[in-house]
């Protein structure tokens, strides 16, 4: 939180221990100083010093003698990836346990005691999540939600801050929002638990799109995963971004296996949330393991993503249902000076069509991107005409 | 009916004779005791002891000698199935008739006196319809419906009640069903419009789904004909359990070529009910003739048609509309011993990702058919883990 | 005017210079009386008398000497087409112009002063345009509309005036309308806006569907231009009979690209208004030149169009939603003689069907086209059916 701090301004939530949200209780706070196992020969293996990922997270303490076989019930690693480290967490069950490479523990002597040592700590705390919120002229708002929970792993789960805290900056630097912005940082699951324990009602009187960013940070081609609703804003604005875009991506439908848009998207809240991704989480081999690391990520990739979320905003803003203010029949463009004056069969019959289809679709009940989507071209390209026409007052927003 | 009281009870109503059935009037019963033809040369042909289907339906009596030009003018036969006898009537025209084989028909001399005799009788009588009528927790029913108006043919028509009453025996034996089922044996049409006179207002009500049982002795591949309203939970239901079924199968849009659907989709009552068959009526070359015999249907075949019919009754009893009792975002599984303790990367997703999918899609909207197609498998694998969430009190249905 | 009053009578509104009409202003009226240009060896060239096409448009007058390099600062010509003389106006910009073949423009010598000379007249008059109503049993009304402003040219645009006028003679025969027509000739863009400014609110009301009719004449395929609401009965009823027609034949989504539908869709009135064309305007070289010209149509080609428009308005005046008068049930079609009075199994079951399709689906809910499309069939199959089931009372007009 604090180096997110570095780029965008955060305020803080701290919800204590014990506390109910809905189905939920927040756990007791887990903190470790220091984790190792010495081996019958006195070597110290599976320092959390070295890697966190050695210590099975929410670990209770332990320091004891043990033989190999009690050890190995404790061990975990992957057979298939002998030089990964596993990420494992055991949030609801008490147990203490470590994580190796698969490499380490074949060459574990089978005689001897090793003594192992976990110095962590589970008591009353409390839950942290952060916020950055952009107010907007509507209070209507765009939310993005990332995850801050194992941000020692990069493309799963330091890009999805990283790309968000990038893209907050962004958008504080259009003065002129129609929507207010909302970022969060918090751990997935029960920290969005929390968060919408808190401020749930209140999204579903506001939120107008959301998305969660996670899996951002590699070179993979987008992936977006729609909302449980399937065909709400998030969705529309994001598929036709992403269609006319030049880029190579894949739409998938809503599903529960994936990240907060669970919560988001429960029966009790149904919002309009979806995720753009990069290459999502469990396609790819390193996932959960000490092999996501900073060789999968790369900052013009993250850089790419932010770019695609910003043309997502830049859609949002504009696309409104939009009203003619004519009583009747196409206005006469020329006396506005948007016409050409001569009926020559050679002028570029492209540009003023366009022109007048967006009159002729101002109808209240299309909204731009329909209009857009009539002509099979992006909603961007109208964004300036927009402008003149709002200002020459021949369109205005739809209530 | 007698025979059908075998498998199970019916009761019985008897619909008197020149009583008004909506467009219709119930007419006169017709019985025969015997029919045939002398032919000049002493012959006795065309036996209605040795095959009813000899004499056309409804015959008035008759006891004459006939030339041979006026013995023809009541002559049916086949010329391209010259071994096949025509099933043939004539309700609603008085008139007398016989049918033979056209190999027959060509050996006839046409010299000489033909003596044709027909022992029937038209008088004031009753139609008779059968049901079966096995209630459930609901008053809302399922109906299953078919016909025994001329069961001396074979797929179309014994198949139909043999297939109804081994099925309600089936049925009969769930002592907890939600929906109450009635299962009606009635002739073609003219019984149906009588059976709706007095039972329609209640079906209008209480009728969830309803399946017009006919042509299902044969070997041919299922054919699902629709309910006019084409997407009715007895088209839904029926096409969900065929399209994962294993089987090959056909579905057909409503048409008026057809059976009893007819009646129960007219619009005066525009009922849910369609009809799976196995080759459909019409389809067969010996259909309605005396070809149409049991070398055309086994019993293999029509319990295959029951098994079927009972996957129908077995997604029909927990197809509802599920609603979670959370207020927001999805439940600790943990906590209610439905969750793998520890989040290895290796464990069964697909299992816990159905689990879930259910629970985020309890949304009191969609019914379980639409939350199995969400994930392309069929709805009856989640039967086990429904009763467990409506034991848990984690979902309940919605009203 | 004078022309279509030989085969329609006419009323005929003057709209006077000046007037509004929604964002328009009734221009001055042009007229003028002749128009050339003297070449330096005394050629007289573009000579309005010869072809009205070589003067620009709504040019104000001008009789002066002027160089070669002025001179062509006025001209118009089509490098590509070096034999055609382009069509060019300048309604709402003042200014003066010449149009001619490239090739003329070629050999003009560049020495000497050439005598650019146009009597015209630009000053307060009016706007005409021509109605003929023919009232129908409804005041609901089914509208065709032309234009007659460059009539010199033919495809685009004499064919749509002569069609539409030898249209309603045609129609004017029929007695016994249902709906009201309404054919109005009348200048593209300006004289249908005013137009709409006088009868548009009336049109809300009761307009059923409506046609532009335009670029009629030559031989290409039909073309249907569908109504900004993609789905009207204009289009529904084009589309149905385009379809069963045996002709060739292109649906087009609406544009804005185009004629008259342009106001009748504009958002403030959203009128139920298509097209059908042949060729349609810019698809053929010779559009909005003096090659387009009577070789490009003929007269049966025209024929067709007004046949291919007459089954439109024979369809509209039958495509309504029937009830059946029945309760429920199929009707007993034997008693009203509408049944053959033996099943055998070989009578053509089509016929019945079709008979017995159209009772099931009178539920007052289905249009005719909608049932006849469920048998994938033309809707004019049902016309004497219909007569007879009105006539006999089984079905109704549904309200």
């Amino acid at each position: 939180m604090q180096m997110i701090r570095e780029i965008i301004p955060l305020e803080i939530t701290e919800v204590p221990t014990g506390k109910a949200v809905f189905d939920w209780t927040i756990p007791n706070e887990w903190n470790i100083r220091d984790a190792y196992i010495i081996t019958p020969s006195g070597e110290k293996i599976a320092c959390f010093k070295k890697n966190n990922l050695h210590v099975v997270n929410y670990s209770i303490p332990v320091n004891q003698l043990v033989t190999y076989d009690e050890l190995i019930q404790h061990i975990h690693s992957i057979p298939e990836m002998p030089d990964a480290i596993p990420y494992i967490t055991s949030y609801y069950k008490e147990n203490w346990g470590f994580c190796m490479e698969h490499n380490t523990l074949l060459s574990l002597p089978k005689e001897g005691k090793y003594n192992v040592f976990i110095d962590s700590e589970l008591k009353p705390g409390s839950l942290t999540y952060g916020q950055c919120y952009l107010p907007g002229k509507s209070e209507k708002e765009i939310l993005f939600s990332t995850y801050c929970c194992h941000p020692s792993m990069a493309n799963n789960e330091l890009s999805g801050p990283l790309v968000t805290a990038f893209l907050a900056a962004e958008i504080a630097k259009n003065k002129n929002r129609y929507y207010s912005y909302r970022f969060l940082f918090a751990p997935e699951t029960i920290g969005v638990i929390a968060f919408l324990n808190s401020t749930g009602e209140s999204l579903k009187k506001n939120l107008a799109a959301g998305y969660v960013v996670t899996c951002v940070g590699d070179d993979g081609k987008f992936h977006y995963k729609r909302s449980r609703r399937d065909n709400a804003l998030c969705d529309r604005v994001a598929e036709h971004v992403l269609k006319y875009s030049g880029n190579n991506f894949v739409i998938e439908p809503f599903s529960v296996g994936g990240s907060d848009e669970r919560q988001y998207c429960s029966p009790g809240f149904n919002l309009p949330v979806g995720s753009l991704m990069r290459t999502p989480y469990q396609r790819y081999p390193q996932y959960h393991t000490s092999l996501d690391n900073k060789k999968l990520i790369s900052f013009p990739s993250m850089r790419e993503t932010v770019e695609m979320y910003m043309k997502f905003t830049e859609l949002l803003e504009i696309n409104h249902n939009y009203k003619t203010t004519l009583l009747g029949c196409e206005p006469q463009m020329g006396k506005r000076g948007l016409y050409p004056s001569s009926a020559n069969p050679l002028y570029n019959r492209a540009d003023i069509h366009r022109m007048m289809h967006l009159l002729a679709y101002s109808d209240g009940e299309s909204d731009l991107i329909k209009i857009a989507e009539c002509r099979n071209e992006s909603a961007l390209l109208y964004k300036d005409m927009i402008s003149i026409y709002l200002q020459q007052k021949l369109i205005e927003k739809a209530l």
